[in-house]
Protein backbone atom coordinates (compact mmCIF):
# COMPACT_ATOMS: atom_id res chain seq x y z
CA UNK A 1 0.00 0.00 0.00
CA UNK A 2 1.29 3.19 -0.96
CA UNK A 3 0.01 6.66 0.36
CA UNK A 4 0.73 9.69 -1.36
CA UNK A 5 -0.55 13.68 -1.38
CA UNK A 6 -1.12 15.12 -4.33
CA UNK A 7 -2.96 18.14 -6.16
CA UNK A 8 -5.56 18.56 -8.56
CA UNK A 9 -7.48 21.74 -10.13
CA UNK A 10 -9.58 21.14 -8.09
CA UNK A 11 -7.66 20.94 -4.95
CA UNK A 12 -5.18 19.16 -2.86
CA UNK A 13 -5.26 15.22 -1.86
CA UNK A 14 -4.22 12.28 -0.07
CA UNK A 15 -4.99 9.47 -0.64
CA UNK A 16 -3.90 5.46 -1.72
CA UNK A 17 -1.50 5.56 -5.24
CA UNK A 18 -2.30 2.66 -7.47
CA UNK A 19 -0.70 2.10 -11.16
CA UNK A 20 -4.21 3.31 -12.56
CA UNK A 21 -4.21 6.93 -10.26
CA UNK A 22 -4.86 7.76 -6.78
CA UNK A 23 -8.08 6.66 -4.72
CA UNK A 24 -8.75 9.74 -2.74
CA UNK A 25 -9.16 9.35 1.24
CA UNK A 26 -8.80 12.71 2.40
CA UNK A 27 -12.26 13.73 1.98
CA UNK A 28 -13.95 10.42 3.73
CA UNK A 29 -11.33 11.91 7.07
CA UNK A 30 -11.86 15.54 7.69
CA UNK A 31 -10.70 14.90 11.10
CA UNK A 32 -7.47 14.32 9.50
CA UNK A 33 -6.27 17.19 7.16
CA UNK A 34 -3.34 15.79 6.25
CA UNK A 35 -1.32 12.44 6.30
CA UNK A 36 0.53 14.16 9.57
CA UNK A 37 -2.73 14.22 10.95
CA UNK A 38 -3.20 10.14 9.73
CA UNK A 39 0.01 9.60 11.30
CA UNK A 40 -0.35 11.15 14.58
CA UNK A 41 -3.69 8.94 15.37
CA UNK A 42 -1.80 6.01 13.49
CA UNK A 43 -4.67 5.64 11.56
CA UNK A 44 -2.33 4.45 8.30
CA UNK A 45 -4.50 0.97 8.33
CA UNK A 46 -7.72 2.88 8.39
CA UNK A 47 -6.89 4.41 5.21
CA UNK A 48 -5.92 0.99 3.32
CA UNK A 49 -9.30 -0.61 4.52
CA UNK A 50 -11.31 2.54 3.21
CA UNK A 51 -9.89 2.97 0.37
CA UNK A 52 -10.27 -1.51 -0.20
CA UNK A 53 -12.54 -2.08 -3.37
CA UNK A 54 -12.76 1.47 -4.42
CA UNK A 55 -11.77 2.79 -7.94
CA UNK A 56 -9.73 5.69 -8.84
CA UNK A 57 -10.59 8.71 -8.55
CA UNK A 58 -8.45 11.04 -10.10
CA UNK A 59 -6.73 8.84 -12.87
CA UNK A 60 -2.74 9.49 -13.93
CA UNK A 61 -2.23 12.48 -15.84
CA UNK A 62 -5.00 14.40 -13.96
CA UNK A 63 -2.80 15.30 -10.63
CA UNK A 64 0.49 16.00 -9.75
CA UNK A 65 2.43 14.94 -6.75
CA UNK A 66 2.99 16.94 -3.48
CA UNK A 67 5.55 16.50 -0.75
CA UNK A 68 3.99 13.35 1.00
CA UNK A 69 3.89 15.15 4.44
CA UNK A 70 3.10 19.12 3.66
CA UNK A 71 4.33 20.39 6.78
CA UNK A 72 6.30 18.11 9.22
CA UNK A 73 7.32 19.88 12.56
CA UNK A 74 10.23 18.74 11.08
CA UNK A 75 13.44 17.46 8.99
CA UNK A 76 16.24 16.40 10.13
CA UNK A 77 19.36 15.22 8.02
CA UNK A 78 22.05 13.13 8.49
CA UNK A 79 25.13 14.09 6.45
CA UNK A 80 28.74 12.08 5.68
CA UNK A 81 26.78 9.35 6.21
CA UNK A 82 28.02 6.24 3.89
CA UNK A 83 31.71 4.84 3.59
CA UNK A 84 34.54 7.30 1.34
CA UNK A 85 31.47 10.64 2.09
CA UNK A 86 33.73 11.81 4.73
CA UNK A 87 37.44 11.88 2.19
CA UNK A 88 34.81 13.45 -0.57
CA UNK A 89 35.40 16.47 1.77
CA UNK A 90 39.32 16.53 0.95
CA UNK A 91 39.19 18.82 4.06
CA UNK A 92 42.02 16.43 5.33
CA UNK A 93 39.34 15.75 8.71
CA UNK A 94 39.23 12.23 9.83
CA UNK A 95 35.73 10.78 10.10
CA UNK A 96 33.81 12.35 13.24
CA UNK A 97 32.39 10.23 16.10
CA UNK A 98 28.87 11.51 15.78
CA UNK A 99 26.92 12.44 12.77
CA UNK A 100 26.48 15.49 11.14
CA UNK A 101 22.97 16.99 11.15
CA UNK A 102 21.34 19.69 9.13
CA UNK A 103 18.00 20.83 8.85
CA UNK A 104 15.99 21.47 6.24
CA UNK A 105 12.31 23.39 5.33
CA UNK A 106 9.59 21.97 3.81
CA UNK A 107 9.76 24.47 1.35
CA UNK A 108 13.29 23.28 0.08
CA UNK A 109 11.44 20.26 -1.59
CA UNK A 110 9.04 19.64 -4.66
CA UNK A 111 6.93 16.37 -5.00
CA UNK A 112 7.51 13.76 -7.35
CA UNK A 113 7.49 14.34 -10.71
CA UNK A 114 8.08 18.39 -10.66
CA UNK A 115 10.98 19.83 -12.06
CA UNK A 116 14.05 20.78 -9.70
CA UNK A 117 14.89 24.50 -9.57
CA UNK A 118 18.32 25.56 -10.51
CA UNK A 119 18.61 29.27 -9.30
CA UNK A 120 19.73 32.23 -11.76
CA UNK A 121 22.53 32.52 -8.64
CA UNK A 122 24.81 29.24 -8.97
CA UNK A 123 24.90 26.58 -11.34
CA UNK A 124 26.15 23.84 -8.97
CA UNK A 125 22.87 21.88 -8.38
CA UNK A 126 23.86 18.21 -7.24
CA UNK A 127 21.47 15.53 -6.51
CA UNK A 128 21.43 12.95 -2.97
CA UNK A 129 19.45 10.24 -3.01
CA UNK A 130 18.54 9.51 0.30
CA UNK A 131 15.95 6.74 2.38
CA UNK A 132 13.61 8.53 4.41
CA UNK A 133 11.74 7.55 7.56
CA UNK A 134 8.77 9.18 8.20
CA UNK A 135 8.20 8.98 12.68
CA UNK A 136 4.76 7.39 13.97
CA UNK A 137 5.18 7.31 17.60
CA UNK A 138 6.99 10.67 19.12
CA UNK A 139 9.23 10.18 21.80
CA UNK A 140 12.15 11.50 23.66
CA UNK A 141 15.86 9.47 24.10
CA UNK A 142 14.39 6.87 22.11
CA UNK A 143 16.90 3.79 22.75
CA UNK A 144 18.17 2.03 19.53
CA UNK A 145 16.18 -1.18 20.69
CA UNK A 146 13.34 0.26 20.37
CA UNK A 147 13.96 2.83 17.39
CA UNK A 148 11.94 0.99 14.68
CA UNK A 149 8.68 1.06 16.79
CA UNK A 150 8.89 4.58 16.04
CA UNK A 151 9.03 4.64 12.18
CA UNK A 152 5.38 4.58 10.66
CA UNK A 153 6.40 5.08 6.83
CA UNK A 154 9.55 4.87 4.34
CA UNK A 155 9.68 6.93 1.14
CA UNK A 156 12.74 8.70 -0.57
CA UNK A 157 14.00 11.93 -0.91
CA UNK A 158 16.61 14.05 -3.52
CA UNK A 159 17.98 15.85 -0.71
CA UNK A 160 18.95 18.40 -4.52
CA UNK A 161 22.18 20.50 -3.19
CA UNK A 162 23.58 23.91 -4.47
CA UNK A 163 27.04 22.43 -3.67
CA UNK A 164 29.04 26.21 -3.18
CA UNK A 165 26.13 27.57 -1.19
CA UNK A 166 27.19 25.10 1.56
CA UNK A 167 30.28 25.98 1.98
CA UNK A 168 29.87 29.88 2.23
CA UNK A 169 30.53 30.24 5.85
CA UNK A 170 32.25 28.96 8.73
CA UNK A 171 30.00 26.24 9.49
CA UNK A 172 26.77 24.56 8.71
CA UNK A 173 25.53 23.81 5.49
CA UNK A 174 21.84 25.52 5.78
CA UNK A 175 21.93 27.85 3.04
CA UNK A 176 23.26 25.13 0.40
CA UNK A 177 20.72 22.88 1.42
CA UNK A 178 17.10 25.22 2.02
CA UNK A 179 17.04 26.77 -1.90
CA UNK A 180 13.19 26.53 -2.28
CA UNK A 181 12.53 23.45 -4.27
CA UNK A 182 15.90 22.38 -4.91
CA UNK A 183 15.03 18.72 -3.78
CA UNK A 184 12.19 16.33 -3.90
CA UNK A 185 10.35 13.91 -1.13
CA UNK A 186 7.97 11.31 -2.54
CA UNK A 187 6.46 9.98 -4.78
CA UNK A 188 4.45 8.32 -1.71
CA UNK A 189 4.74 6.67 2.20
CA UNK A 190 5.36 2.91 2.54
CA UNK A 191 3.95 1.75 5.69
CA UNK A 192 6.85 0.30 8.07
CA UNK A 193 6.62 -2.86 9.31
CA UNK A 194 9.34 -5.01 8.94
CA UNK A 195 13.69 -4.60 9.48
CA UNK A 196 14.14 -6.17 6.30
CA UNK A 197 11.88 -2.87 5.27
CA UNK A 198 15.57 -0.57 6.00
CA UNK A 199 18.24 -3.07 7.35
CA UNK A 200 19.38 -3.70 3.82
CA UNK A 201 18.16 -2.01 0.77
CA UNK A 202 19.84 -1.21 -2.37
CA UNK A 203 19.83 2.59 -3.44
CA UNK A 204 20.57 4.26 -6.97
CA UNK A 205 20.38 7.46 -8.46
CA UNK A 206 20.49 7.59 -12.37
CA UNK A 207 20.96 10.88 -14.48
CA UNK A 208 19.81 10.47 -18.00
CA UNK A 209 19.67 6.87 -17.58
CA UNK A 210 22.90 6.52 -16.04
CA UNK A 211 24.19 5.29 -12.95
CA UNK A 212 25.55 7.74 -10.55
CA UNK A 213 25.56 6.34 -6.96
CA UNK A 214 24.53 2.51 -6.31
CA UNK A 215 25.29 1.55 -2.37
CA UNK A 216 23.25 -0.90 0.19
CA UNK A 217 21.63 0.69 3.54
CA UNK A 218 23.69 -1.89 5.78
CA UNK A 219 26.75 0.20 5.05
CA UNK A 220 25.60 3.44 6.66
CA UNK A 221 28.40 4.69 8.91
CA UNK A 222 25.26 5.62 11.53
CA UNK A 223 22.53 3.30 11.38
CA UNK A 224 19.26 4.75 11.19
CA UNK A 225 18.14 2.93 14.21
CA UNK A 226 20.93 4.76 15.60
CA UNK A 227 20.27 8.11 14.10
CA UNK A 228 16.86 7.79 16.40
CA UNK A 229 18.27 7.61 19.36
CA UNK A 230 21.02 10.59 19.23
CA UNK A 231 18.69 12.93 17.57
CA UNK A 232 16.14 11.89 20.15
CA UNK A 233 18.51 12.86 22.74
CA UNK A 234 17.92 16.72 22.30
CA UNK A 235 14.71 17.02 20.75
CA UNK A 236 11.70 15.29 21.20
CA UNK A 237 10.48 13.49 18.40
CA UNK A 238 6.24 13.72 16.86
CA UNK A 239 4.48 12.05 14.48
CA UNK A 240 5.26 13.44 10.72
CA UNK A 241 8.64 14.27 11.35
CA UNK A 242 11.23 13.27 8.72
CA UNK A 243 15.15 11.81 8.60
CA UNK A 244 16.58 12.35 5.71
CA UNK A 245 19.63 9.68 6.36
CA UNK A 246 22.26 9.96 4.13
CA UNK A 247 23.39 9.84 0.40
CA UNK A 248 26.21 6.96 -0.43
CA UNK A 249 28.78 8.23 -2.78
CA UNK A 250 29.05 9.70 -6.13
CA UNK A 251 26.98 13.52 -6.30
CA UNK A 252 27.91 15.58 -9.45
CA UNK A 253 30.37 17.16 -6.88
CA UNK A 254 32.68 14.02 -6.86
CA UNK A 255 33.40 13.83 -10.23
CA UNK A 256 36.20 15.73 -11.74
CA UNK A 257 35.57 18.25 -13.54
CA UNK A 258 31.59 17.86 -11.53
CA UNK A 259 28.57 17.21 -12.91
CA UNK A 260 26.76 19.68 -11.85
CA UNK A 261 22.90 18.98 -12.69
CA UNK A 262 21.63 21.11 -16.00
CA UNK A 263 18.06 21.93 -17.11
CA UNK A 264 16.35 19.17 -19.00
CA UNK A 265 18.19 16.17 -16.92
CA UNK A 266 16.11 13.38 -15.45
CA UNK A 267 16.65 12.38 -11.72
CA UNK A 268 15.56 8.67 -10.96
CA UNK A 269 15.95 8.02 -7.73
CA UNK A 270 15.04 4.46 -6.62
CA UNK A 271 15.32 2.06 -3.67
CA UNK A 272 13.77 -1.67 -3.15
CA UNK A 273 10.56 -2.13 -1.70
CA UNK A 274 9.98 1.93 -2.15
CA UNK A 275 9.70 2.67 -5.55
CA UNK A 276 11.33 5.57 -7.77
CA UNK A 277 11.39 8.86 -7.25
CA UNK A 278 12.01 11.06 -10.83
CA UNK A 279 12.44 14.75 -10.95
CA UNK A 280 12.87 17.23 -14.04
CA UNK A 281 15.14 19.98 -13.77
CA UNK A 282 14.49 23.33 -14.86
CA UNK A 283 16.05 27.39 -14.80
CA UNK A 284 14.34 29.00 -12.23
CA UNK B 1 2.91 48.84 22.78
CA UNK B 2 3.84 45.04 23.63
CA UNK B 3 2.38 41.92 22.17
CA UNK B 4 2.65 38.56 24.00
CA UNK B 5 1.46 34.96 24.20
CA UNK B 6 0.96 33.35 27.57
CA UNK B 7 -0.68 30.30 29.64
CA UNK B 8 -2.90 31.01 32.29
CA UNK B 9 -4.76 27.37 33.74
CA UNK B 10 -7.81 28.18 31.24
CA UNK B 11 -5.64 28.12 27.99
CA UNK B 12 -3.19 30.08 25.81
CA UNK B 13 -3.86 33.57 24.70
CA UNK B 14 -1.92 36.34 22.87
CA UNK B 15 -2.78 39.74 24.07
CA UNK B 16 -1.02 43.33 25.11
CA UNK B 17 1.41 43.13 28.25
CA UNK B 18 0.94 46.13 30.31
CA UNK B 19 3.27 46.44 33.79
CA UNK B 20 -0.04 45.12 35.68
CA UNK B 21 -0.81 42.12 33.43
CA UNK B 22 -2.17 41.20 30.15
CA UNK B 23 -4.98 42.19 28.16
CA UNK B 24 -6.41 39.38 26.48
CA UNK B 25 -7.09 39.99 22.65
CA UNK B 26 -7.19 36.51 21.23
CA UNK B 27 -10.66 36.14 22.25
CA UNK B 28 -12.00 38.89 20.28
CA UNK B 29 -9.98 37.53 17.22
CA UNK B 30 -10.69 33.79 16.27
CA UNK B 31 -10.01 34.52 12.68
CA UNK B 32 -6.17 34.79 13.96
CA UNK B 33 -5.25 32.08 16.11
CA UNK B 34 -2.25 32.74 16.93
CA UNK B 35 0.21 36.45 16.96
CA UNK B 36 1.81 34.19 13.57
CA UNK B 37 -2.02 35.00 11.44
CA UNK B 38 -1.96 38.32 13.17
CA UNK B 39 1.52 39.56 11.38
CA UNK B 40 0.42 37.57 8.09
CA UNK B 41 -3.25 40.05 8.37
CA UNK B 42 -1.16 43.00 9.13
CA UNK B 43 -3.06 43.42 12.11
CA UNK B 44 -0.94 44.74 15.17
CA UNK B 45 -2.66 47.91 14.64
CA UNK B 46 -5.85 46.24 14.99
CA UNK B 47 -4.73 44.52 18.83
CA UNK B 48 -3.44 47.77 19.84
CA UNK B 49 -6.99 49.54 18.85
CA UNK B 50 -8.73 46.91 20.51
CA UNK B 51 -7.00 47.12 23.71
CA UNK B 52 -7.79 50.65 24.36
CA UNK B 53 -8.87 51.56 27.58
CA UNK B 54 -9.69 47.70 28.44
CA UNK B 55 -8.61 46.72 32.02
CA UNK B 56 -6.11 43.73 32.57
CA UNK B 57 -7.41 40.24 31.70
CA UNK B 58 -5.15 38.55 33.64
CA UNK B 59 -3.16 40.46 36.26
CA UNK B 60 0.98 39.13 37.21
CA UNK B 61 0.94 36.55 38.61
CA UNK B 62 -1.92 34.63 37.44
CA UNK B 63 -0.17 33.75 34.07
CA UNK B 64 3.29 32.82 32.01
CA UNK B 65 4.64 33.61 29.00
CA UNK B 66 4.96 31.38 26.09
CA UNK B 67 7.54 31.72 22.85
CA UNK B 68 5.39 34.61 21.08
CA UNK B 69 5.10 32.90 18.15
CA UNK B 70 4.28 29.41 18.88
CA UNK B 71 4.79 27.95 15.29
CA UNK B 72 6.75 30.40 12.90
CA UNK B 73 7.49 28.39 9.77
CA UNK B 74 11.23 29.31 10.04
CA UNK B 75 13.78 29.94 12.82
CA UNK B 76 16.80 30.88 11.37
CA UNK B 77 19.62 32.09 13.49
CA UNK B 78 22.94 34.19 12.56
CA UNK B 79 26.08 32.91 13.68
CA UNK B 80 29.52 34.26 14.40
CA UNK B 81 28.61 37.91 14.19
CA UNK B 82 30.21 40.13 16.06
CA UNK B 83 33.88 41.37 16.35
CA UNK B 84 35.75 38.56 18.28
CA UNK B 85 33.93 36.11 17.69
CA UNK B 86 35.51 34.31 15.47
CA UNK B 87 38.63 34.48 17.15
CA UNK B 88 36.55 32.73 19.76
CA UNK B 89 36.64 29.62 17.89
CA UNK B 90 39.91 29.57 17.72
CA UNK B 91 39.84 27.10 15.08
CA UNK B 92 43.10 29.20 13.13
CA UNK B 93 39.91 30.08 10.39
CA UNK B 94 39.80 33.59 8.85
CA UNK B 95 36.45 35.28 9.42
CA UNK B 96 34.33 33.47 6.42
CA UNK B 97 32.98 36.01 3.49
CA UNK B 98 29.10 34.85 4.38
CA UNK B 99 27.19 34.55 7.50
CA UNK B 100 27.34 31.51 8.97
CA UNK B 101 23.40 29.90 9.40
CA UNK B 102 21.89 27.57 11.29
CA UNK B 103 18.22 26.09 12.09
CA UNK B 104 16.40 25.75 15.42
CA UNK B 105 12.95 23.93 15.96
CA UNK B 106 10.45 26.46 18.21
CA UNK B 107 10.19 23.70 20.68
CA UNK B 108 14.17 24.28 21.89
CA UNK B 109 12.68 27.90 23.03
CA UNK B 110 11.18 28.80 26.19
CA UNK B 111 8.85 32.03 27.07
CA UNK B 112 10.15 34.67 29.45
CA UNK B 113 10.45 33.62 32.90
CA UNK B 114 10.63 29.97 32.80
CA UNK B 115 13.37 27.80 33.28
CA UNK B 116 16.03 27.07 30.94
CA UNK B 117 16.43 23.01 31.27
CA UNK B 118 19.97 21.76 31.44
CA UNK B 119 19.81 18.23 30.40
CA UNK B 120 21.64 15.53 32.31
CA UNK B 121 23.74 14.62 28.98
CA UNK B 122 26.30 17.77 29.07
CA UNK B 123 26.47 20.44 31.72
CA UNK B 124 27.62 23.06 29.17
CA UNK B 125 24.55 25.48 29.11
CA UNK B 126 25.71 28.67 27.98
CA UNK B 127 23.82 31.38 27.00
CA UNK B 128 23.63 33.94 23.97
CA UNK B 129 21.71 37.53 23.84
CA UNK B 130 20.44 38.09 20.28
CA UNK B 131 17.82 40.40 18.69
CA UNK B 132 15.12 38.59 16.90
CA UNK B 133 13.32 40.33 14.01
CA UNK B 134 9.80 39.25 12.94
CA UNK B 135 9.20 39.30 9.28
CA UNK B 136 5.73 40.59 8.86
CA UNK B 137 5.88 40.95 4.79
CA UNK B 138 7.41 38.14 3.18
CA UNK B 139 9.20 38.01 0.12
CA UNK B 140 12.40 35.98 -1.81
CA UNK B 141 15.60 38.16 -2.71
CA UNK B 142 14.84 41.40 -0.71
CA UNK B 143 17.28 43.94 -1.67
CA UNK B 144 18.98 45.50 1.60
CA UNK B 145 17.25 48.77 0.78
CA UNK B 146 14.06 47.48 1.14
CA UNK B 147 15.10 44.55 3.76
CA UNK B 148 13.69 46.66 6.82
CA UNK B 149 10.14 46.72 4.87
CA UNK B 150 9.72 43.34 5.82
CA UNK B 151 10.14 43.98 9.54
CA UNK B 152 6.52 43.91 11.63
CA UNK B 153 8.01 43.07 15.15
CA UNK B 154 11.06 42.89 17.28
CA UNK B 155 11.86 40.84 20.33
CA UNK B 156 15.12 39.09 22.46
CA UNK B 157 16.35 35.65 22.76
CA UNK B 158 18.74 33.99 24.59
CA UNK B 159 19.92 31.52 22.13
CA UNK B 160 20.86 28.71 24.91
CA UNK B 161 23.17 26.56 23.71
CA UNK B 162 24.68 23.10 24.61
CA UNK B 163 28.59 23.95 23.74
CA UNK B 164 29.83 20.63 23.49
CA UNK B 165 27.36 19.54 21.09
CA UNK B 166 27.96 21.93 18.95
CA UNK B 167 31.08 20.05 17.91
CA UNK B 168 29.77 16.74 18.12
CA UNK B 169 30.08 16.28 14.10
CA UNK B 170 31.96 17.12 11.14
CA UNK B 171 30.02 20.34 9.91
CA UNK B 172 27.10 22.07 11.51
CA UNK B 173 25.96 23.14 14.92
CA UNK B 174 22.35 21.92 14.99
CA UNK B 175 22.35 19.61 17.88
CA UNK B 176 24.11 21.85 20.48
CA UNK B 177 21.17 23.96 19.21
CA UNK B 178 18.54 22.20 19.55
CA UNK B 179 17.75 21.11 23.01
CA UNK B 180 14.51 21.29 24.37
CA UNK B 181 14.04 24.20 26.23
CA UNK B 182 17.92 25.09 26.42
CA UNK B 183 16.65 28.96 25.30
CA UNK B 184 14.30 31.34 25.26
CA UNK B 185 12.34 33.83 23.34
CA UNK B 186 10.75 37.33 24.52
CA UNK B 187 9.12 38.49 26.72
CA UNK B 188 6.54 40.17 23.77
CA UNK B 189 6.91 41.47 20.44
CA UNK B 190 7.60 45.28 20.14
CA UNK B 191 6.46 46.96 16.66
CA UNK B 192 9.43 48.18 14.47
CA UNK B 193 8.53 50.81 12.65
CA UNK B 194 11.63 53.15 12.38
CA UNK B 195 14.91 51.89 12.09
CA UNK B 196 16.70 53.77 15.20
CA UNK B 197 14.76 50.81 16.51
CA UNK B 198 17.48 48.35 14.91
CA UNK B 199 20.34 50.11 14.13
CA UNK B 200 22.37 51.04 16.88
CA UNK B 201 21.08 49.11 20.63
CA UNK B 202 22.66 47.94 23.23
CA UNK B 203 22.81 44.68 24.20
CA UNK B 204 23.25 42.92 27.15
CA UNK B 205 23.65 39.83 29.79
CA UNK B 206 23.83 39.38 32.79
CA UNK B 207 23.87 36.72 34.91
CA UNK B 208 23.41 36.59 38.55
CA UNK B 209 23.43 40.52 38.03
CA UNK B 210 27.35 40.32 36.74
CA UNK B 211 27.13 41.86 32.88
CA UNK B 212 28.50 39.01 30.66
CA UNK B 213 27.86 39.85 26.98
CA UNK B 214 27.56 44.36 26.16
CA UNK B 215 27.80 45.19 22.45
CA UNK B 216 25.81 47.62 19.89
CA UNK B 217 23.46 46.44 16.97
CA UNK B 218 26.00 48.74 14.96
CA UNK B 219 28.72 46.53 15.58
CA UNK B 220 27.29 43.37 13.49
CA UNK B 221 29.66 42.15 10.87
CA UNK B 222 26.50 41.39 8.38
CA UNK B 223 23.54 43.87 9.58
CA UNK B 224 20.06 42.99 9.79
CA UNK B 225 19.91 44.36 6.45
CA UNK B 226 22.03 42.60 4.77
CA UNK B 227 20.90 39.21 6.80
CA UNK B 228 16.98 39.73 4.98
CA UNK B 229 19.36 40.03 1.86
CA UNK B 230 20.87 37.00 1.80
CA UNK B 231 18.69 34.84 3.62
CA UNK B 232 15.63 35.42 0.96
CA UNK B 233 18.37 34.87 -1.86
CA UNK B 234 17.84 30.92 -1.18
CA UNK B 235 14.55 30.82 0.87
CA UNK B 236 10.95 32.55 0.73
CA UNK B 237 10.31 34.87 4.10
CA UNK B 238 6.57 34.54 5.41
CA UNK B 239 5.20 36.42 7.90
CA UNK B 240 6.20 34.92 11.77
CA UNK B 241 9.49 33.67 10.61
CA UNK B 242 11.91 34.73 12.68
CA UNK B 243 15.74 35.61 12.50
CA UNK B 244 17.58 35.26 15.27
CA UNK B 245 20.71 38.08 14.47
CA UNK B 246 23.83 37.12 16.77
CA UNK B 247 25.24 37.32 19.78
CA UNK B 248 28.44 39.40 20.74
CA UNK B 249 31.00 38.03 22.43
CA UNK B 250 31.41 37.24 26.12
CA UNK B 251 29.55 33.99 26.37
CA UNK B 252 30.31 31.31 28.98
CA UNK B 253 32.24 29.47 26.41
CA UNK B 254 35.06 32.08 26.54
CA UNK B 255 35.87 32.22 29.83
CA UNK B 256 39.15 30.29 31.10
CA UNK B 257 37.85 27.82 32.77
CA UNK B 258 34.14 28.26 31.53
CA UNK B 259 31.69 29.72 32.73
CA UNK B 260 28.85 27.23 32.20
CA UNK B 261 25.02 27.68 33.46
CA UNK B 262 24.02 25.95 36.92
CA UNK B 263 20.32 25.51 38.22
CA UNK B 264 19.26 28.26 40.30
CA UNK B 265 21.36 31.00 38.04
CA UNK B 266 19.55 34.12 36.25
CA UNK B 267 20.20 35.30 32.56
CA UNK B 268 18.75 38.43 31.96
CA UNK B 269 19.41 39.92 28.53
CA UNK B 270 18.22 43.25 27.77
CA UNK B 271 18.11 45.66 24.66
CA UNK B 272 17.13 49.43 24.52
CA UNK B 273 13.60 50.24 23.36
CA UNK B 274 12.39 45.72 23.42
CA UNK B 275 12.84 45.49 27.27
CA UNK B 276 14.30 42.55 29.50
CA UNK B 277 14.27 38.58 28.97
CA UNK B 278 14.43 36.98 32.03
CA UNK B 279 15.34 33.08 32.74
CA UNK B 280 16.25 30.78 35.53
CA UNK B 281 18.06 27.67 34.95
CA UNK B 282 16.73 24.10 36.20
CA UNK B 283 17.80 20.34 35.82
CA UNK B 284 15.85 18.19 33.67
Amino acid sequence: MRFATYRTDGGTYYGVATDEGMIALSPDFPQWPTLREVIAADALHDLALAARGRSVTHPNGSFRYEIPIPLPEKIICVGVNFPDRNAEYKDGQEAPPNMSLFIRFPRSFTGAGQPLIRPPETPQLDYEAEIAVVIGKGGRRIPQARAYDHIAAITLCNEGTLRDWVRHAKFNVTQGKNWDRSGAIGPWLVPFSAPAQLDDIRLTTKVNGELRQDDRTSRMLFPIRRQIEYISTFTTLVPGDIIVTGTPTGAGARFDPPRFLKPGDVVEIEAEGIGKLVNTVEDE
